[in-house]
C-alpha cells in the first residue's frame, strides 16, 4: 500500500478503505510517511471530505496509535462530557461532581493546551496544593473513593492526534469536518468512558461559528461515538456570548464553586444542569425530565459541592477554599471598563472578550508561557442588558499593571452597544442523540 | 507574509499575488519553507486552479528562482520548439537544422531525464563522439557560426522546478493544469529565447489524453508566453500512434538524418515542417504558406542535411555518419513481433510502445541506468495497416537477447486488429497562437 496511492484516491474522491486509513495513521506516527504527504492528503481530505465510516476509521486509528486507557480497577459505570471549548466554560468543575455525586464514576484527563484562559486542569492548580499528575492506582483509587478525579492528559495518548495537528495548524487544514471530530474523538475513545456527553459550542467565541457547521459536527462525533460502542449524546449551547460572568482561572473555579452552592449566573447553572442530566440519562438513571431534577437537587441538597471538596482534598489541594473561596488570591491591580454611552449590549464578540482575557495574564500563547491565576474577567453587564454611560460592564485583573489597558480596548472593541434592545435566544440550541 | 496564509488564501479559491507567489517559490528554493507546506499550497492549487495571472508569476518566479540565460554573444533572432513529450518524438533533431539553415538561430538546451527513450541529448550522444557538454563561449560560436548547437541544460536552470516536480512527483499534485504549465515554460523562459514553439502531444502516448486538456494546456502556456514578451505558437499534434517509426536512440537519429534526406515517414515529416514554418512564421520570414515551402526547399535542397552534419561535427561528432547512417551501430540482438491474427491495426497504445522499446533498454527507469543506444523498436506496420496472421508488424532491438521476450508481449498487448478498418484522423488537430 503505497502512499501515493492513498492521496491520489482522497484527491479523485473516492472512499478510503480501513486499512488504507490505518496504514496512513501507523505509518505517520513511525516516522515511514513524511509530512509532506501527510499534508497533501489532509488538503485532499479537506476538499473531499469524509464518509462516517471513513471518519470513524481514521478516528480508531488516531485512538489505537498510542496507549488507551482502561481503568479496569474502577468499579461502576464510567462517563466523561468534552466541550469543543469556548469562553469562559468551568462547565467541567461543575457536571463531574453532580454526577459523581450521583453514583457515576467520572475519571477525567483533561488538556491544558493554548487559549485564552488555561484548561480544567490549569484552572484546578488554581487551588493551592491540588495535584493534576497522579498515578494510575490512586487516580483509580479517588475515582473509587469520591466519584470522581481530574487529571492532566497523559502524553502517550493519542500521539497521532498529536502530530496530526501540529501538521494540520501550518498547514491551513484544521478547518475540516471529519479531520476535526476524528482529532476530537480519537482522544476522547482512547479513554474508554462508557457514556459521553459532548457540548458543542456555536457562535461568535466558538470553534465553529454557525449552527449549521456546529449540528454536522455534533453529528458527526455521535455517529462515531456509536460506531465505537459508546454511548453518546451532543448538546448544541451557545457561544456567542461568554458563559457565566467570570473568564480566568480562579475566577472561573470561584464561579464554579458558586453554582455549586446554589448561586452562580443562571447560564451557567442552566447548561451544567442540561450536561449532567444527560450523562445521567445515558447510564439509565431514569427520564430525562427525572435526571435534570436529580441533578438539581445534589445541587440544593449539596452533595455535589461536598464531592468536589472531597475529590480537591483527595488531590493534595485545600478543601477550605471549596466551603471559602474567600482564600482564592486576588489580583494585584483591577480595572473597571466603563460604558462609552447609554445603550443595550446588543451583542458581543466573544472571542475578542478571550483575547482581552489573554492579554491579562489568563491563558498561554505559546507552551513556555506562566499563566497568571488571579488574571481575568468579571463580566458586569452581559447581552440583553441596559447600560448608561459610564456604568461598569466589566472589572479586569491582572497582575502586570501595564496589562490592562490594552486589554480594556480589546474589550471595549469587542462590546457592540447599540438603541434597540436584542431579541433573546436559547442557550442550548440543539440536543443530538 | 506567511505560508500559512498563502495556503488558506488559495485553499479559500482566491487568487494569489504576484508578491504572494514570489515569497512561496523563493522561500521554498531557500529552504525557509518546509516541504510539508508546499505540499499543501500544491494540493489547494491542484483542487482550486490558478488564473492566468497567477500562472504567469508563478512561472516568472520558476524562471527566476535560478540562472537565466542571455546568450549575449548570439547574433540574430534566437528560436526554440519544446515537445511535451511523446513515443518516437525525434523532432528537435529534424526542426532545428531547418530554422538554423533558414537564418534562424538555435541555441538549444535539452534534457535526459527518465523515458522510454533517452532526451534529445541522449539521442545525440549516439553519434561517436558528439559533446553535449560545452562552455558557454565555444556553444555560442557554434550558434553564430553553424546556426545551431544542442547541448544537455544546465542544472542551475529553474531550480524551483526540480524542487517542485519532486515534490508533485509524490504528492499527488502531478495533473495539475497550471503546475503543468508553469514547470514547462519556467525552463523555457529560462533560456530567454525570442520565439517559441511548442508541441503539444495529446492521446495515448501522451502526457495529456484529452485533445480537451491538451488545447488548455496549449491555451495556458501560449498566454504565459505572451505575457512574458516571447513570440509563441502551440501546435496540438496527435499521440495516439508513436511518431514515425523509429522508437530508441540511434534509431531515431537514423530516421531523422532520413527525413532531413528527403525519405523517412511521412507523419514525422509533416510534422516536423509544421513546427519549423511556425518558427519562421514567428521570426517575420513571410506567411505561414511560403514559410511552409521554405522548409521543404530545405530539406529537398540538402541545405538542412548539411546545417546538421556541420552542427555534428562542431560538438565534435563525426559527421560522416550524417550523410551515411549505415556506421551508426547495430544491436546484437533483434526479432520480428508477428501478426497473431488477420486485420487492420485498429490502434495501438502508443506508451505501451514505448513500454515496450523501455523494456529493450532504450531508456532510463532510474537516474543511474545506462542507455542501451542501439536499443528500439522499427515499426512495421501502423494504425490503418491491414496484416495477415503472422506479418511482421514491428522489429525488436536490443543488446540482452532476454529483454526480447517482455518486450514482445508488452508490444503485441498494445496492438489491438480488427476487422474494420478505422478512420484516419489528422496529426495536426489544432495551432494556438
Amino acid at each position: 500500500m503505497r502512499m501515493y496511492d492513498i492521496i491520489q484516491k482522497k484527491r479523485d474522491g473516492k472512499e478510503l478503505t480501513r486499512e488504507e486509513i490505518e496504514a496512513f495513521v501507523t505509518g505517520y506516527v513511525a516516522g515511514q510517511i513524511p509530512d509532506y504527504q501527510a499534508a497533501a492528503l489532509c488538503m485532499a481530505i479537506y476538499f473531499r471530505g469524509m464518509t462516517v465510516e471513513e471518519t470513524t476509521h481514521l478516528t480508531l486509528a488516531i485512538r489505537d496509535s498510542g496507549e488507551t486507557l482502561h481503568f479496569d480497577g474502577i468499579q461502576g459505570i464510567r462517563a466523561d462530557k468534552h466541550s469543543t471549548g469556548g469562553v469562559g466554560d468551568k462547565t467541567s468543575l461543575v457536571v463531574i461532581p453532580i454526577v459523581a455525586s450521583l453514583g457515576i464514576k467520572a475519571a477525567k484527563m483533561s488538556g491544558r493546551g493554548l487559549g485564552h484562559t488555561g484548561g480544567t486542569v490549569d484552572k484546578l492548580e488554581a487551588i493551592a496544593g491540588f495535584r493534576t499528575q497522579l498515578p494510575i492506582p490512586e487516580f483509580e483509587g479517588i475515582v473509587n473513593r469520591v466519584g470522581c478525579a481530574i487529571v492532566g492528559q497523559s502524553t502517550d495518548l493519542a500521539p497521532a492526534d498529536k502530530m496530526l495537528y501540529a501538521l494540520r495548524d501550518v498547514t491551513a487544514t484544521v478547518d475540516s469536518m471529519p479531520l476535526i471530530a476524528s482529532s476530537i474523538m480519537g482522544k476522547k475513545l482512547a479513554a474508554d468512558d462508557d457514556c459521553i456527553v459532548l457540548d458543542v459550542k456555536t457562535g461568535s467565541g466558538a470553534f465553529m461559528k454557525t449552527l449549521e457547521d456546529s449540528k454536522a459536527l455534533a453529528r458527526l462525533m455521535v455517529d462515531i461515538g456509536k460506531r465505537a460502542g459508546k454511548k453518546i449524546t451532543a448538546l448544541i449551547t451557545d457561544m456567542d456570548i461568554p458563559l457565566g460572568n467570570a473568564i480566568g482561572n480562579s475566577l472561573e473555579v470561584v464561579e464554579a464553586i458558586a453554582v455549586l452552592q446554589g448561586k452562580g449566573p443562571e447560564d451557567l447553572k442552566e447548561i451544567c444542569v442540561a450536561l449532567a442530566a444527560n450523562i445521567l440519562f445515558l447510564a439509565d438513571k431514569g427520564t430525562l425530565a427525572a435526571c435534570e431534577d436529580m441533578a438539581k437537587q445534589a445541587i440544593s441538597d449539596g452533595s455535589a459541592l461536598e464531592t468536589f471538596a472531597r475529590m480537591v482534598a483527595a488531590q493534595g489541594g485545600d478543601a477550605e477554599w471549596i466551603y471559602h473561596p474567600e482564600h482564592f488570591p486576588k489580583a494585584t491591580y483591577s480595572q473597571k471598563v466603563l460604558a462609552p454611552r447609554d445603550g443595550y449590549i446588543a451583542r458581543v464578540d466573544a472571542e475578542g472578550y478571550g483575547v482581552s482575557a489573554l492579554l491579562l495574564g489568563a491563558g498561554r500563547n505559546t507552551k513556555e508561557d506562566v499563566i497568571d491565576m488571579t488574571a481575568g474577567i468579571s463580566l458586569l453587564a452581559k447581552t440583553g442588558d441596559f447600560v448608561k454611560k459610564g456604568d461598569p460592564i466589566a472589572e479586569l485583573f491582572t497582575s502586570s499593571k501595564e496589562r490592562l489597558e490594552s486589554a480594556a480596548a480589546r474589550l471595549l472593541e469587542a462590546t457592540f452597544l447599540e438603541d434597540q434592545k436584542p431579541e433573546g435566544k436559547p442557550l442550548i440550541l440543539d440536543r443530538v442523540e
